[in-house]
């Protein structure tokens, strides 16, 4: 299960010096082919609530959550909350590295209970994430 | 009227080490059968802009309202405009004590704007709520 | 386009003290008669993630759009990156002076990434934001 | 066992703005009338050593004690160790809601050793907190 | 009355990637040609003193007083109290967006004694703030 | 009445180079001389509980107040709240000049409900305090 | 010798409700009157340079200096380094009690290097500063 | 002379995880055997005041005290100032690792004025600052 | 080219609750077997300056470089300095998820500079950042 | 064209343990003698605004401009935005070391945009500074 | 096993009004007379990394460690982690009183790993902790 | 003697932008041919511990030392108590502006022991330090 938070759904057209021209839905079919032994389901959402939400429906059930929560990583107690309640584990993905930009982002709310991080990596950390559960 | 935020769906579920566990709606029963002379009706949702869509909603004609707003407790200062808004009395409820958890649970947005706190009860604290209305 | 965000429905009946007493539809009558050549939209939602799919849907092909997005303003990443995204102008408006009140209040996510903020000025602040598109 | 801190004997004299007409004796009173069933005794001094005497005196042996430490809840780790070192569960009771008053005032040393806090409810938080015991 | 304060004598000279390239007279002829119902004074002066002198003088008898304090914005607690001390409400102005640039530039010190503030609007801020007084 | 908190019994003998070589009974003497028309209560102690007891005695009835609550100016909210709670107004005195001292002798926790502070003058400052009175 | 900084020309004028309703010229003349023995002399100037001179003119042959910098008080390092540079001995005075108002007016540049600081005092503050150097 | 602050009287009975379960007297019996050249002296309060009571009484003739301050020892301005007073040289002593316990632990405000600080010795570290006496 | 900082010479023996019970030597064997079309090369240093040194020698000749620079990834502006002055991109990995640790270990000096950076995968991580260069 | 800020005219008089014995017209003589083939100008100012002044006059000639801007130095955003208003390069000098100094005294808000920063060298650093634009 | 950190081995001429005029060869001479029970090792580098490799060395298979680590105590993560990871318990000594020294020397980033701390008793506070081995 | 740290080696060739394109070999030989009478001694170091080796070396010696800790400036105690153990007086240079770069690169831990500071003023910097001792 991979999900995407705010802004993400604008992946190929938003500030692409920094998040690349690539829509999300474009790798995702890369992603499926080059890994056709694994079920990868999508979801995106920009209500912070709707990711909660689609957590707590797939998160006792799924084998592992691939989670970039974007703008909502850095503030959202609820989400952080929403994650320690459920048993699948998840893995936080973010494309750009968020150390290398503006203070407030370099410091995620979700980190201490993920399993792990993985960004800067481009789309492929999604790749990475997916991979750590096989 | 009582009304939870974020994750409460999952009580009984959720890290019941520290919530219990025990769902909310058979806490609920319980409490409308020890308070017989109180008509309580319950809402919860997950997303933040309900949360204050139901406060709106409530606000002006209900004699007290019992929130827990999770997660949110802590960062939304919209809650806290919402509650400095209406006109019906909040008290606000935490189940486990905050005080005794991590740093940025230690704080919560909202409290200035309530008439009350309270914490670390357990569900009980839900019961001392309504009853400061009576 | 103007976007006004949590409680701002409640304009009027809220705190007149702070935000005066006539509701939001009343103010946009007059500014429609008194700037005919404008063709203004109004939008307003309590849910943080709509005003986002909002900026997404009207960001790339209106002149400009005039946003207060009431207590998301001081903590709101997610839209913060949304107006980064669009390439549709944002001026920020506050109809009072949120230097003047609580602490929390007096820092707004949003500014960096808009053209600029107009505060304190009452109602007539959306008008002079429209006008700075003309 | 009720402890009540420093300046509380001033309780119905200082700033009844705040902290209400009525003295602590008065209230006191009233509710060993509601509560029949509960042994209550009460202990009142303005100087932290006592208070921490007192609460080595009873902490082995009581139910349960109420605690306001007034204004040694916000500096005092020699209570806070007195709390943990002891036995008996402890509830910390406010009169007024701290949360809605000076900086300062709004973290509490206490409360993490603490059962629970309750807090902005008047006198009535007394008798919520007694009712916990039972 | 409108007051500039330090370095904005070199506007069309210093910086114009920030702050344009035109100066604050030829600026003010426009102005004072569009709002020909208006009586515009102007006074300029690097010096703290001089811009409380100046706020003294005018500050009891006009209608109103426009102010760009330039970077005495962010330190100045004197001129500060001289806003506070006069009887003539004073709207704040920033030709670019002062939260857009430096962190010690985010803050100003005068916003909060101020009816409102203007940041971001280039040039045209100092019409919108006359506009507000009619 | 004057108050005066820890470690000033043993003005004349402590840090000489700070406190000067004399000791407080002998100051009073001569401050009673050179006031004879003012009726002067001394009391001393070094416990925190004790001072606050001696206000709740004093501050109902006496013309005014000169306390120098010693280190305890810059810890307790209990004797803030103290003198919040009585009638009788209080002058702050410091013998030393505490601007000058330590980074945490700067601040003191009762400044804000006294009536005035005086400090650095030496033992005089007492004469001043008193004389506010007159 | 007494310099009062800026705004302090407007006394009598500026919120009375804070710094009374007399003019210092008027309260001067009282002064003089009542310790006829001492040949004082007044300047006041709301530029922070202007002091500065002032202080050097007068800093190394006068007896005493009083010293109410206003809003200087708060910011100027070089008033600092001004009265850290001359010989004669300088007591700061604050007519209204600092401490109980504003945070960022909590704390002085100049008490460091000043004899003593007197606040809170009223008008009154000037008299002891005064007689402070008999 | 030993002397012991707040909840140091509970040793063996508080916390035994973190104290040892031994009780003070009995290691002050063990201590006099194998030190039988020194005269020991022991005092305990749970009062701060007297504790400064007691520093000022034995500070001036003793040939050393051995301090713990128990929970004082994080926020007593007023034992930092008795400890400063008085002649005779204090060693300050923890029985556990404060520093690897709670963040407000970690820091005393004793320390700069002691002469050494042992901590995380156990009792032991009493006899070591005993014998750094001889 | 991997190279691993202090104490990571110790993996398999140091804290196997957190880094697991296997040797680095072991996992690299796997690695070179998993990925036999990469020349893998490792180092070890527990010396700062030594890692800068074998930055220096590899950073403009080799594909990529995988660092984990343990505890001087939290410290060490030279390192940081190094990896910018070189031109091979560097991955930054934590074996453990270090957002879940210590407040000191949750901030890196190193990720800006760093292409990427994978955390709490485990020794796998180490793989995904070589898999990165291909 | 070397400026001098507050209190710099009292050199040789001013804390000489600090800056020395000697004038500034004495060593800008030896400085003229050394350099003949420099045209050294001067000008001293206690007040900000005048050296701000003289900046925006002498800042788009001379080849290049020395400045002491004393306490200025630590609080001055209005000479920052002249000294970035101009084109002629700047360097800062410090008589003193003023790293080795109060704390407040650590930071110079001109730094980032001057050329350089030369201080602790005394007078000196004057002729270096001259030196650095040959 | 005694360890000492960067210029310990300057000892004896390094600042000797704060560390005496002994070198610590001499004073281990002493030690091993004193304590001729005790095989008692040294080892001194100036290199952090070094300090890390010994501790490995000796970490596993020593009774006891003595670590004064100097200028790296304060800093270094590094050597906290190797302290961490290694079996044999570490006693932290310092010469000097930490406490009552510059800000940044006042906190030890391997105080929480060690097993307890001895300062300010001079070179005796190594014996003292070879003893708190026997 | 000329002392460089970490990274100094690859002068020339790490980001010329910010430190120029020559080599440091390149600049001390034109640098030795215009001071012929210095006899000038290069050595460079990228560990912390090896310029604390050499400090000590010729800190008791020579007449004086030039020093550029590169990025151990910001972070080394241990290097700050090398300088302040040695007689040889030591002055700092900085080949770019670090008061106009990151932020944690705008403190020197080394600053307040050495004589001067110098930075800013590219390789010249070296020239003007060395001048200083003649």
């Amino acid at each position: 299960m991979i999900i995407n938070g705010p802004n993400l759904n604008l992946l190929g057209v938003r500030q692409p010096e920094i998040y690349g021209g690539r829509t999300f839905e474009d790798y995702l079919q890369e992603l499926r082919r080059r890994l056709p032994e694994v079920e990868i389901e999508y979801y995106q959402s920009n209500v912070e609530g709707e990711l909660i939400n689609k957590l707590h429906e797939v998160g006792f059930g799924y084998d592992g959550i691939v989670l970039n929560a974007g703008g909502y990583s850095h503030t959202s107690v609820a989400i952080h909350d929403a994650i320690a309640s459920i048993t699948t584990p998840v893995v936080e993905v973010h494309i750009s590295n968020i150390y290398a930009r503006e203070e407030y982002r370099r410091h995620s709310m979700l980190s201490d209970v993920c399993k792990g991080v993985i960004c800067g990596m481009g789309l492929e950390g999604y790749r990475f994430a997916v991979e750590s559960y096989l």
